[in-house]
């Protein structure tokens, strides 16, 4: 990706492997508009196939992540009409924002949700397929759906995978809010920092940890770790396996294993950044 | 539901949109009997179509929850003989056990434990499968099986479901009796009070939460749940965006969305308490 | 087994129901050797059928768990050309080692892993398979795979199955290293202890509780407990009520029925130690 895509709703800032996707609708507590999730899910195809990029930071503007779905999108889909042979628009405009979340569930980057203020419904989802999840002092973390008279459908299945049923099932069926301690505790984010310094500093070790990295392995791990639990063991360990092979045979096994003889640093740790 | 089932073993009282189910054998610490486990079918069932009754607390009588199966039906079944054809009456006696912990885990109501006391064994089980279980200060959870030479056939699996594999292998093969406190931080209660007034009122405040969630979003929202990893993702999550456009144009979507716009509490959470 | 095997790196001693496995390359930090691998497997599978033996404690001599996997096996794997038609020996030592957790993970056995110093790479994945974790104040648990250029090919899925994706996609994609006591907050180990002392306290109470469980019934609920997730719930119940009904009408199930009532410790219990 040599240019960054042209986005209204995300600013998007390059440093180094890293890419800064800021949620830009402050004026709304950074609610999740269509249009939002077509750029995200145009983001998140684009740096694909970037091998500069290694890690995606997401967080929101204005002091919070991201409040939920945007009322106008709703709005505007109970005055559309289906036309014939086609989906409701309520049932278009909630699968466009889970397609969006499984794609960002399953992207073969490093990516880091920082939490802050609202983390509500869309949001709450979008900070459960992140790979490390920090949490602000001020977060608040939920899924009010049930109290509007709706279901959190395409939410709730990524916080069952996120925290488990047990307690998945306290949260939704509940509506609960919830800080960014009970947050930890549950695992929905990683860690949970005192203050907005104690953030950045958490953000800036998970980078560093990221730079360490080889950046083809952790790409081939991450996609190895969403296998689990979808096929046979023995069989997932055989391909497992095969793919060990490869990385150590190819030009980041070569490098690593050589650095870590000449006790240096491998040559992806000394970052363009 | 006009009235109650008539029932021997639990006492039952409806209080607005709450059934509250006693176990109520305390000469025996409400040891599970196939009574009680009939019982208690029966009562999921019955109120399973009534759409007045939306959370339903389950607790015990005399200071404990359920101290596990009931020895005189085993020592019962010790001296039945099965007539030919028939399954052995241990067999029927614990699968029968096994029928009714599914049904409660699939109830559509919110399903709320209150565990005190006794916790063992059957009554792990059961409050293994509720929706919140909040634990007063006196509770011991367990599963004493293998102790006694026989295994927590009906248990085990849901115990795993709730608190994963990890731990559960820790608490089942060493025969652990452990406190709230540590059935807290498992999993296997959400929260653990400190006294028994703190206990009533955490109750109350779930219960005042479940009475701000609309009735079938919340009976939804627990289908839901209940399917993930059962199904692929994918496919689960365009059933799911269905069921949002059915919400959604629903009455209680309807209801729930001006009531949003109109700043007043839905008529649901207007309780009929 | 009458004799315990010969092993060359590993020390093994009976005491009473307990085989004690300590991994003994203290030199290397008990690095996992292909022998190493060849020889676990072979106790594993001795001792698989042998009644007297109910625990098996694994821990390394020296300080260190095991620092994963050898650096001579893979300079030897390099060097190696696999002969036509056959496997990559990078994939044979890799899959070897998977193999071999698989079949510690479902020994019928109760396995107790003591960690301590260094638990990483293929240490971690070992001790990520035992039914009973317990952490010495020294111990570092980590995968630093991707920091070499490779993935923890065989480990993480068990990491995965051990802690959850949630937390295992942040370990692996950072390569972090964390001590014994966010490890026991993760699941990785069940209990951390403060000194060498209260470690073998541990020990000892967990040991004491295994000679109170009846050895057929805990063989049989670990199998259990290892099917759940991988069946359908209603088949798995059926199969495990005919598994308790064989267990309460088997030796164990009358010699536990009898000693209850007779208020006596049931023979299981009086060990051989």
């Amino acid at each position: 990706m040599e240019s960054l895509p042209h986005c209204e709703t995300l600013l998007l800032e390059k440093q180094g492997p890293t890419l800064f996707v800021t949620i830009n609708r402050p004026d709304v507590r950074n609610a999740m508009s269509l249009q939002m999730v077509a750029e995200l899910s145009t983001v998140f195809s684009e740096i694909e196939s970037d091998l500069q990029i290694r890690a995606v930071v997401v967080r929101g503007s204005g002091g919070h992540f991201c409040a939920g779905g945007d009322i106008k999108d709703m709005a505007g889909a109970r005055s559309q009409k289906s036309a014939e042979g086609e989906a409701d628009p309520f049932y278009r405009l909630n699968r466009a924002f889970g397609q969006m979340i499984q794609q960002v569930n399953e992207s073969s980057k490093v990516v880091i949700a920082i939490t802050e203020g609202a983390v509500m419904g869309g949001g709450f989802g979008l900070a459960c397929v992140s790979d490390v999840a920090l949490a602000g002092p001020t977060s608040k973390f939920g899924m009010p759906e049930t109290s509007l008279g709706v279901i959190p459908a395409q939410i709730a299945p990524f916080v069952v995978e996120r925290i488990g049923l047990t307690q998945a099932r306290r949260l939704a069926l509940l509506g609960l809010r919830i800080n960014a301690d009970e947050a930890c505790r549950l695992g929905i984010v990683h860690q949970a920092a005192e203050s907005e310094n104690e953030l950045e500093e958490m953000l800036t070790q998970v980078l560093d940890r990221i730079r360490h990295c080889a950046p083809v392995a952790t790409a081939e791990t991450k996609a190895l770790l969403h296998r689990v639990g979808h096929e046979a063991m023995s069989g997932l360990l055989d391909s497992a396996a095969e793919k060990f092979a490869e990385a150590i045979r190819g030009s980041e096994g070569a490098e690593g294993t050589m650095a870590f003889m000449q006790k240096r640093p491998p040559a992806w740790a000394e970052s363009n950044e």
